[in-house]
């Protein structure tokens, strides 16, 4: 693999990962661009104990482009775009819209501190926000972080399950060079890479495209994992994760697809209709822990999950509702790498969490008011029968 | 208020709260209807430490009828709906496709332990599930609780926002009697008294209603509130809603309405663009404490919130953009009451929760990876914005 560094005419960082060892990637960008903003802040929610990222100047992000003025392409035609080559393998850049960026604090002084109505706090550039002496229940900080962008290909109209094997190693070696490089950063906790996949997730942006967020705090949800994790250890002597994945692949009625190095299951307690977890079987904290092994096995299983996916919800078995006439949108997803933060996950296991909101042809999972007003899912399909289908859809 | 508890034709519960303290009740439901099936169970997920309702019986349920076969709508001019009467006030019944359901343990010992490959936890019906002494990390109880349907109006066309403030007053009655009533119940741990509103938030019946859910585990949103609130008073010696609330009150530049027993406040870490928690100004644990005086003043202010969340996205200020030719669809939200559960939750304050999922006119905020997958959410509106706009779009 070839990493070349370069800068976006905003001073935004694009990194090129190739294959071809000698590519060359010296194109410049010439956009007429502006520095971008960025005023996000994190505040604590002093109910719930997590971080909230408020991010207002993000509203007037790019929303659905038509094909022809698709950012994500590379720059042809005379038509510039944000990858200033003519042509990638795969590429990371800075989100042009970031909700958390290195910048943030000095905006934050500058602009927000008067609108909060925090006078107290506006000590000089770069200082925490922090919470006012008589208000210590309204916690706030800079948005400091990071957002990138990682391009999959420069194919608008492919997706990952389209890529071949050697490319989507590529995406997992860009994954692993990115979560190295952020998780040095000085005020990031955790980071976190991931693909939001259709329009029916809130995907604005069509072509075949992943971010990554590098974040200045633990999320809530691994905080939850760093909590039963620890739990588990502290009553059995044993780690969480190798016990779970002991006990499904003793017994495999959840279990998808297993390798040498790798065991996809449906988790015992799925919030989604159809829901994966793929890990290694030898227990790393995060992308930059697997072996060469373990690398060159993943494209192979990872498309097939992906595949399975868009099969899911065709040629439907005479229990479900019969398929429409035309074949169905593509599956939308979330794939989601999970890490262990910097500090404090020394029990948590990498892995990879793949899931879709839909739940039969033409029908979504919502998250209304059970779900989003209490975290509570009620998931319509057992986990055994989604394991049998996503067995059933393997060719 | 008169209360006539009836049932239907499957043996369900229903019951009719009439202002009208001479109403007669007695039509009988003449539908041929079969005993409802509920297959429910609760996980717990190992990873989260969380609940999760399986419920995979509730595939085949309504959804989006045509306004012709309404089964909210009253019974009238030959065609039988779930409400035998030909009118009514406000009417709470069973839900026909439950998620959780009284009669939960028997079905899932008959049907469902098989096939959940945990042969050893088949005991005598109604005994809970448990999990096989070898796979400790697998734990399942019977989906026993309670779902019910709770119309505010036999007008399909309406909205709670278009009722009087009487009818208002009775639907807040009719929370209260089925919080007491089913907190009540055996196992049950928690009443989650809410409403969807709109099809965006994924709602398949247009008519007018809420619902309600006895849970029986503590939900995954409260346990971190009690957490959070158990920590606050250890470490301050005081109640963390009634310092929250004096915090919110002493600085009201998200304060958006402020009556004599209650204020609204958009939170300071709001996740949702347009969100707004309205508590009483005394706090108690949940709808059965609010005073005469409490409950009369609820109705005048929770309609005028409710209406200026409708006017939220029409009539936008110039920095917004320009409203579409037709007006927007009316907003969607969900409105949704926190209370204190049967146990451990000494801390806790009533509250009611009330958000949209729209942030401008004709987009969404999604839940996409970020947030579904790492639970860290990302608001596009500061929390000070959106307490001036709700202030601003009063009448």
């Amino acid at each position: 693999m070839r990493k070349t560094t370069t800068k976006l005419a905003d001073g935004r960082e694009l990194i090129y990962y190739d294959r071809d060892e000698s590519a060359s990637r010296d194109v410049r960008d010439r956009r007429p661009l502006e520095a971008p903003v960025n005023l996000a802040e994190v505040r604590r929610d002093p109910v719930l104990g997590d971080w909230v990222t408020v991010a207002a100047h993000r509203q007037s992000r790019t929303y659905h482009p038509p094909a022809d003025e698709c950012p994500l392409c590379p720059s042809r035609d005379g038509r510039l775009s944000e990858i200033p080559a003519a042509d990638y393998d795969v590429v990371v850049f800075e989100n042009r819209f970031p909700s958390l960026a290195a910048d943030a604090a000095a905006h934050v002084h500058a602009v927000n501190a008067a609108a909060l109505g925090i006078a107290g706090t506006t000590g000089p550039p770069g200082a925490p926000l922090g919470a006012p002496a008589d208000r210590p229940l309204h916690l706030a900080r800079p948005g400091v972080g990071r957002c990138e962008v990682v391009c999959f290909t420069a194919d608008h109209h492919a997706s990952f399950a389209d890529l071949d094997e050697s490319k989507a190693r590529l995406v997992l070696d860009a994954w692993t060079d990115r979560s190295a490089e952020l998780s040095a950063l000085p005020d990031v906790d955790q980071v976190f890479c991931f693909e939001n996949r259709g329009a029916e997730i809130g995907v604005t942006l069509a072509h075949p495209h992943g971010q990554i967020y590098a974040f200045p705090f633990v999320t809530p949800r691994t905080a939850k994992m760093v909590v039963q994790a620890d739990e588990h250890r502290a009553r059995t002597g044993r780690n969480l994760f190798e016990d779970l994945l002991r006990a499904e692949r003793a017994d495999p009625v959840r279990v998808v697809l297993t390798g040498e190095h790798w065991t996809a299951f449906v988790p015992f307690a799925a919030r989604w209709p159809y829901e994966v977890h793929l890990y290694p079987n030898r227990r790393v904290p995060g992308l930059t822990g697997l072996t060469e092994a373990e690398r060159a096995e993943f494209p192979g299983l990872y498309l097939e999950l992906l595949r399975r996916f868009d099969r899911l919800f065709t040629d439907a078995p005479s229990t479900r509702p019969a398929p429409e006439a035309e074949a169905p949108p593509p599956t939308p997803y979330i794939a989601a790498w999970h890490q262990a933060p910097r500090r404090g996950g020394a029990e948590l296991a990498l892995h990879l969490e793949l899931f879709t909101i839909r739940r039969t042809v033409g029908r979504l999972k919502f998250l209304a008011g059970v779900e989003s007003g209490m975290d509570a899912f009620v998931n319509d399909v057992s986990p055994e029968a989604a394991a049998q289908r996503l067995r059933e859809v393997a060719i």
